[in-house]
Order: structure tokens, then C-alpha cells, then sequence
């Protein structure tokens, strides 16, 4: 650990405490693309640093004893941690490709901001409390999401991870090196996750539940099963203005034809199914490709819905792959199975959020680092409201009033599971 | 003009000519990639310069008159090229993405060891001789192609060209600047045209005709009218797993149906359609895309053909769109009118090249230099046999017995056009 003994200095007293907007103002300019208006903060790279610098910054400035645990989460805590029950709530700040502002940093904010909150109120917490801000959670650069978290809680070997490559052939270890983290550390932390009491992830909604049934502020039911599956596409490279049709074997084709039956089969399954990213080789305007890969995201609500529309994307992959010539090969590329969250500690959250009228309980499509810790932690999640349900983009936005419900909501919870 | 009197050295007797095979050799290392085993020669960067510089060496080795022009083409003269009614010969040394060693190159080595066999024939042009290497032919960087020849011929503006980017925001000018070569003097080149009597480029065939025949060279009738068109299918980034199928405006799904329309138009045309390049944007797993851009390579024997092809699969897209809430533009990057070689220079090359019996005449669907010349000079092309008919691929391929049957051939349409 390092830094001072924790918890000696009243966190938004000491000066360095920005407040919400002061956190948001600082935060809003790193990494933004000055074109696209949106976010491209990538695990260990420049902005990510950056990124790691304002949370280290805002820790201290508060007094929190600040570590970076062995897979390079960040950790900023009130509190003795070996005291053990501790009540943990933060979210990431990397980003997808061109992502919006909200996703990931309103959490990590907001964690903040109900600390200052708390102490306001002159609530004074029992057990410890840490705000954490979790690596690589979009899994933009390395192809797999929450990579902090799944090392932490051994669902990520480091011979996995020491796998994983960026586009530019880095690998993670590289990359976690070049940034001055010490790669050989990384694997399991048990001890770490045996301190937790309670994990409480807020979160942007990513859909418009919340803004159709008119609440600020929700609490999550369950993470639909969802996975990663690459498809490959091995086609014969040759000149598009000289082979004839019946000479080609094109992988474009039977790309094609699999996109639009990922889409066919989702809608019939009342599932998701997106094909979102494409690599092409040799990908020259008078080249027929000899290879198409493109990258399948597929959610439902059971697991058994999941497997059965994956299978059938899969073969109607196949059977065009024959008529083109082409070979498909499937790499199933990660999976993370349903998540129901813990109902105890749910059922809280939903009083401590709207002690008066019940608080909409929800599920969600999309995985989170709390997701991943469910399994070893009782875990839970706050949504805040998003009007337009826009996600994974610049035009993601949440209302201030929405933001500061969400602020008084993540304090009510922490006070409630902390200070009693 | 750079380097000494022209003519004044035989090419070949200087020893620094390699014959057909040295040179070969020592232009096959050049922007070879190691995992495809295919070409990256891309122009004015890094691979393109070394082939230039291979070229220039090449030229003076054979005591040839080396010059560049305004556009960045390299010459290499035998003989006062004031004097007009020069025979030309030669290809280009840039390459498509992964693309493979013949399909310009062997046009270019042929041009020299054409030169050293007519030398050792005892052979001695009337007629001023040159080699030529026009520059970014493939238009692999850029975006256009045959960009040296179009600009020589006053076919692309210097204001066009001043326009052209490649992927990273590089305009054409600052690659040439880059390269050591001053970009304010591109511009039309019509008294260098005026010298010119006849082209010949030979070229490796991009089909399977020669080789259905059993014929290893052949002379070209004619390039199909042919174009690149631009289709930018813009939608709404938004989250992959949480979005509902209905609150999407995917553009991927546009795409998709827009790739299989172009097969199934250009089938029934009896044309080529293709879409061998795209760009996604941000291009994540988890989100679905903001903006698919694709490109559409079309050819077909005539241009009515063609033009019904396009707009077929245009009104394809547009009402795919319109389903997925999906925004088509479509442009028109580049188009190459149909391309008859000159019939007089075809016959006499035809009877040079197998004065016994009637050599094959082919059609192409594939652009080239001599197509853009051929508006401003009698043009005229010979073709090698390609055993697979593959190119644009590592697979590309030649028999060395093809290869020197092309060298004798070209030798012989020098001889026949140059030294009578």
C-alpha cells in the first residue's frame, strides 16, 4: 500500500477535492477525439494514464490511502482495509472506440462525490470504504473486456493474459510495462476480494427503462449471458477486375450473408446479435480479400437462448461458406454466463434508494466489472437514467439533476451498508 | 534531364545490367511481408523509394539517360528523346496491399532485359528507346489509381491530386515532398507525350485466357470500362448489448445487403462487382457501428452495362436503408472509359509477336497505365500467362519459360517498331 494511514483527513476537506463538477470539468478533455466528439481511452495507453493520474490525484487529495493492486485496478480507500467487511463502489474510465463520457466515469465520479456527500452529512462509516477504479474494462485494445476485475477474481489466467495482443501486436504485459506496471505481479487476488463486504457498481442505464417508466435512478436485477465470438473467413485473394465470378472464392459474401443472418436469428430469438467490428486483408479496393474476420457480440436473456442462436449464426455461416468456396472457422472469444445479483443486498439498495415507493429493478444486456465479482463478492449495481438509451457513443448523455440523484442514491447506499 | 549523353553505353556490357534474373532478385526482398509473403509497395513510402532506387541503378548500370518527371515517373532513355517517335516501354513497381511479384514488376525487369536482348541481337534502334516506371499505379495508398499516367496525361488535376489523403491524413504532395520529390511541379506533360511514337507495356494476365489456350503471350484488344464508387452508409453508434433490434439504425445490416446485391447485379450483367475494402466506425465489438464504408470496384465490356449495374445496386442500398434507418451516400471516386488499343499497333504487335499463326487478343477487366496513356499515344499491351489466373495475391505466379517468352516477345516489338 501507499500513501499515509487511511482515513486521517475528512475526504472534500482538504482542498483537493474538486467536487462533481469539478471531477467532470477535469476528466472531460482526456481523450477526447477532436472529430468524432468521443472518447478514446485505451487500457495502458496515453489517455488511460491520464485517466489513472486524476484518480490517483483525487484520492489523495482527500486524504484515501491510494494503492494499485497487482493487475493495475486502482484502489483509493477510507478506512483500514485489513479490517475486513469493506463497502467498495467505483467503476472503470477506459473506453470503447469513440465512447461517450459517461460510460464508466460517471461511476468512478460519482463514488467520489457520495464520499464527500458522507462526510457532509457527518455520517461517519464503521467499516472501510474504498472507491476502485477498475483496468481494461471495455476490452478495446485487447479484445476482452474486464480484464482487471476477471485477473482479480481468477477468471483470467495470467497465461491468458499474457496472450492478449492489441491491433499493433503489443501485448498486454507490454503495454501494463511500458505504463510502469509491473506485469510479473498480475493473477488472482483473493485476499483482496475477502476484505470486500459489498461491491456497489453505479452506471449510466444503456437502454431507456429508466426514462420510460420515469425514475432517475434504478438498481440491477441480473446481467444477461453474453460472449465474444470471432468469425474467420479464409477466401482466396485475387484482382477484382479480372477473375471471373464462378473463379472467385470471396469471403465478403459469405460475410455478408452471416450478418444478416445474426440479425434474422436474434429478432427470433428475442435476442442481441451484432457484428460491430471487421478486420479485412488484404482490404484494397481492387482486391478480392482473402480474409474477412468480423467479430459476433450476441446477449439473450438464458444461456440456452444464448448457445442456440450463436449455433445458428454458426451455421448459416457454414452452408454459405460452402456455395462461396470459403472457410469459416469460430473462436469463441469470451463468455461470461447470467449474472443474478445478489438479492439481499439488492433488495437494500432498492429501500436505501426509494425508501417511500419501490425503485425499478432491471436487467441489463450489457457486462461490468461487477458482474465479474458477483461471483466471489455480494455485488450490486445503481443505473442513472440516460433520456436518449444512446451508449458506446458521443451522443451518450445523462441529465445534471439525473447525475445528482444518482451522487445522493450511491451516498444513502454507502451510508446505509457503512455506517450502521 | 540527370546523368550523362543517352545511348553513349550498350545496355548490358556496362556489368552493372543483371540479366532477367539479377534483377529479379534483387527486387524481390523489397516490402515483402514476412506473414502474408505478399508485397506492400506503397507509394512514396519506404518500399517504393528502394524499388526506385533499384530502377535508377538499373538504368545507369546500362549507361540509359535516367530522369524523373514532373510527376515522378522515372525514365530511362536510349537514344535523344527530342527526336521524337519513341518507343516506350514499361509498367510500375507499386503494389496493391499483400499483392503479388509480377503485376508490375515483370513489365518493368522485361523492359530492361528487352533492351539487353535486343543489344546482344546486334540489334540498333533508328528510333530514341525508353524504359518507364509510372508511378502509384495501384493507387493502394491513396485511393486512385494510375495516378502517375493520369496526371502526364492531364486526366487528374493538380488540384485533384493536391486533394488526395491517404489513411493517416497524408496528402499525395507531402508523401512526394517526403520522398524527395518537389510536389509544386505535377501538372500535365504534354510535349513528353508529344515524343512518344508508341507505348508497349507488358504485363502478367490477370485471367485465365493465355492459359485455356495453351498460348504463353498475348496482345491486348481492349480494357473494360471500369470504377471505383465510395458508399458510405452512415447510422447511429450505440451499445451492442443493450440496444433493443428495433431502436437500432445499424449501418453493418446496409452494408451487408448491399455486398450480396452487387454479386447477384453484376451476375445477371454478365459484369464484375466487388467489395474488397471497408472502414468501420469505432469499429468495437460491443458497438454497433456509426459509419460502414465500403468500396465498390465495377467493370463490364461496356459502359451502358456498367452504368445499369451501379445504379441497380445503389437502389439496392438506398432501400435497404431506408429499413434500417440508415443514411447512403455514394460516390463516384474514379471511372476509366472503355480503353480500345490503338488496332494498327495491336495488328503489327500481333504478327511481331507470332508471325506464324495468329497470336490470342484478349480483353481485360484490370486498368493500367497504358489504358490512361492510350487517350494521348498509340498504346499497346502484351500479356504473360498466369497459370492460376490469380493476382493482386501472394499466389500470383509465373513460369520462368512465360517469363523469358514475354522477354523475346517484347524484344521482338521493340525491334520491329524501333529498329526498322
Amino acid at each position: 500500500m501507499t500513501g499515509g494511514a487511511p482515513g486521517t483527513t475528512a475526504p472534500g476537506t482538504t482542498g483537493g477535492g474538486t467536487g462533481f463538477h469539478g471531477m467532470w470539468r477535469d476528466l472531460l478533455p482526456i481523450g477526447r477525439h477532436e472529430r468524432s466528439g468521443g472518447y478514446r481511452r485505451y487500457a495502458w495507453a496515453a489517455a488511460d494514464t491520464d485517466c489513472r493520474a486524476w484518480f490517483r490525484q483525487e484520492a489523495t487529495a482527500r486524504g484515501l490511502a491510494y494503492e494499485v493492486d497487482r493487475n493495475g485496478n486502482q484502489w483509493a480507500w477510507l478506512g483500514d482495509p485489513s479490517q475486513g467487511g469493506a463497502v467498495v463502489t467505483g467503476s472503470h474510465l477506459d473506453s470503447v472506440p469513440d465512447g461517450g463520457a459517461f460510460d464508466g466515469p460517471l461511476g468512478v465520479v460519482s463514488a467520489f462525490a457520495a464520499l464527500d456527500e458522507l462526510w457532509a452529512r457527518g455520517a461517519r462509516p464503521a467499516a472501510p470504504l474504498a472507491v476502485v477504479n477498475f483496468g481494461d474494462e471495455e476490452g478495446a485494445r485487447f479484445g476482452l473486456a474486464c480484464v482487471g476485475s476477471r485477473l482479480t477474481a481468477g477468471q483470467l489466467t495470467p497465461r491468458q493474459a499474457h496472450e492478449l495482443r492489441d491491433a499493433d501486436g503489443v501485448s498486454l504485459p507490454q503495454a501494463m510495462e511500458a505504463a510502469g506496471h509491473d506485469p510479473d505481479a498480475i493473477g488472482p487476488d483473493p485476499e483482496r476480494l475477502a476484505r470486500i463486504g459489498a461491491f456497489v457498481e453505479l452506471h449510466i442505464e444503456q437502454g431507456r427503462a429508466l426514462d420510460l417508466g420515469g425514475h432517475p435512478v434504478g438498481v440491477a436485477s441480473a446481467i444477461w449471458p453474453h460472449g465474444r465470438w470471432r468469425f474467420d473467413f479464409h477466401g482466396e485473394a485475387n484482382h477484382a477486375g479480372t477473375t471471373r465470378l464462378e473463379d472467385r472464392r470471396d469471403p465478403m459474401l459469405t460475410y455478408a450473408t452471416t450478418v444478416l443472418a445474426a440479425r434474422k436469428k436474434a429478432r427470433l430469438a428475442g435476442a442481441l446479435a451484432t457484428f460491430g467490428k471487421v478486420a479485412v486483408e488484404p482490404n484494397g479496393v481492387n482486391a478480392i480479400p482473402s480474409l474477412v474476420r468480423g467479430w459476433l457480440d450476441s446477449r439473450a436473456a438464458d444461456e440456452d437462448t444464448l448457445a442456440a442462436v450463436v449455433a445458428a449464426i454458426e451455421q448459416a455461416a457454414h452452408e454459405r461458406g460452402a456455395r462461396d468456396g470459403v472457410d469459416v472457422r469460430v473462436t469463441r472469444e469470451s463468455f461470461t454466463p447470467v449474472v443474478e445479483f445478489a438479492h439481499e443486498l439488492r433488495d437494500t439498495l432498492a429501500g436505501l434508494v426509494s425508501p417511500d415507493a419501490p425503485a425499478p429493478v432491471l436487467p441489463t444486456g450489457a457486462g461490468h466489472d461487477a458482474g465479474i465479482l458477483s461471483a466471489a463478492v455480494p455485488t450490486a449495481m445503481l443505473f442513472v437514467r440516460n433520456p436518449t438509451g444512446v451508449s458506446h457513443s458521443p451522443a451518450e448523455s445523462a441529465a445534471e439533476d439525473d447525475c445528482t440523484a444518482g451522487v445522493t442514491a450511491l451516498a444513502d447506499v454507502l451510508e446505509g451498508l457503512a455506517c450502521r
